[in-house]
């Protein structure tokens, strides 16, 4: 497996702290620099052992850097692409981890131009409602999925280098077009998020009923567990992933309003059926972590 | 304590097979009788040791019983409560464990042509998404809610009797009127229940994805946790809450159409106050199990 001297990781927050640690835990990196804005919280990632040294120069962060990760709110993208541009070497691979991908893909070419040949975008499925370099772990992306989104501009070695990087922090990699990754995580992950959100706010504004949190139990502190997330990161999100989001906002605003109209039918069978045809597909299709295996279908 | 000699339970599934447990762990009971239309199901409730003995017969099943708990479907409350009523005493505390109220006391009203002195409504805010006696459980209801919801027509003694009964299993115990109970739960529990099975099935019937479900990560299966609990529960839930259930789908929806109008704006300033709006509110206020007592607020 491939040795790096240097990684950078721009933005060492839970994301690019827990990719740090995983990959000096497999022994993958001799040195890693942290990059950002606020000393403070580069000091406290140098004294948890996640940065070897940190720097507020970006380019001293990625001059010598092998590999240089892109760990900052997908809002933030556009500005660090363009300031590191003159510095940055062909030579250095260059990747991200943000939840959308299209956007990112115009970050790069406003900031470069163009594609960079060795540019890969990724976008690991891990996280944690706790933000913060305090939060990272090294056990983050074990039998975690990350979506590689590579391009025709996208060097093959380059593609299979990041692949390698990431398999060794114990994720399983996959590739997708950057187009259909946006789409499958409005689905999967942005939709139910802004729905947590929005469940909140909605119990949180209703003062008619008191303090109707007090009444809630697992199930709720369950569905809501993500609405506990940080709000720079998916205002950012849906931002730059605003397009997919709004579809999937209106697929699932029909999907209501039909049961709706079905809860209000007081069609028994009708609504027996509803709510075994979602069991029967949660329980036959939900990925439990350990059956993430490379390369194979995760339907049990 | 009031020692009690024979409670029977009308139903042996997760919550009355948890309930029968956690007294008899209390000691608070010598003899537990289960009653059920299925045979199979009784034999293993005996065979776990969930009950002492069962009869397929309600007669048998109330008769000399100090405490009858009704612990079967909503949608079965009224059938059975009319089979019982000519062999039930005037002494026995009768009580059910249903999610909606006011359809119990309906039922209760309409087999009985009033409400018995000593029957008295309620509802541990207590599951799983596994059903069956299987998995019921002896601490099931410790440092979970139980909410009774008396009548004018309620016996004080009896109130007072039920609610030393749920203490002993370690729940905590608050009183409201069936129709608040009704409202809040629609609100926090069957709300968020419907939204986890319409998600589910939006994805579920989405095709063109392909199998989305693999791409998803813990805070789906968090977010959809309560899309496994069980259908007939739900039907009848739906069936029995309906008014209340509606006017907070409708609620949810125009949140939710106010949230896709504010995603599709741009607004990064007002997207950003939404979600921590959210992230505050959940922060501040969802209980944690250890956090409840009774009597107190349970806002840390």
């Amino acid at each position: 497996m491939k040795q790096w001297n240097n990684i950078t990781i721009i933005g060492v927050g839970l994301i690019g702290g827990s990719l740090a640690k995983a990959l000096k835990k497999a022994g993958l990196v001799k040195n890693v620099t942290g990059y950002g804005t606020r000393e403070e919280s580069l000091q406290k990632a140098q004294q948890l052992g996640v940065v070897d040294q940190y720097t507020l120069s970006l380019q001293e962060a990625v001059q010598g850097a092998d590999v240089v990760v892109l760990a900052v709110p997908l809002g933030a993208m556009e500005a660090v692409l363009k300031e590191m541009q003159p510095f940055l070497s062909e030579e250095t691979l260059l990747t991200d981890v943000g939840s959308a991908k299209t956007s990112v893909l115009n970050a790069v070419k406003a900031a470069f131009g163009r594609i960079p040949k060795r540019f890969v975008a990724g976008h690991p499925i891990a996280g944690k409602e706790k933000s913060g370099v305090e939060a990272a772990c090294e056990n983050l992306f074990v039998d975690h999925r990350v979506i590689l989104t590579p391009t025709a501009e996208t060097d093959k070695g380059a593609l299979a280098e990041l692949t390698e990087l990431w398999q060794a922090t114990g994720a399983c990699v996959s590739e997708m077009t950057p187009a259909f990754h946006d789409e499958v995580f409005a689905a999967t992950s942005h939709l139910p998020h802004l729905l947590a959100f929005g469940l909140v706010n909605l119990l949180n504004e209703h003062e008619e009923l008191g303090n109707v949190f007090q009444y809630t139990a697992g199930g709720f502190r369950d569905f809501t567990r993500i609405a506990s997330s940080d709000a720079v990161m998916w205002r950012d999100i849906a931002l730059t992933n605003r397009d997919a989001i709004v579809k999937w906002l209106n697929h699932y605003q029909a999907e209501i309003q039909a049961l709706t109209e079905l809860v209000g039918s007081g069609d028994g069978q009708r609504l027996h059926d509803y709510f075994a045809q979602a069991k029967q597909a949660r329980d036959e299709h939900i990925v439990k972590p350990n059956e993430i295996k490379d390369g194979s279908q995760t339907k049990p």
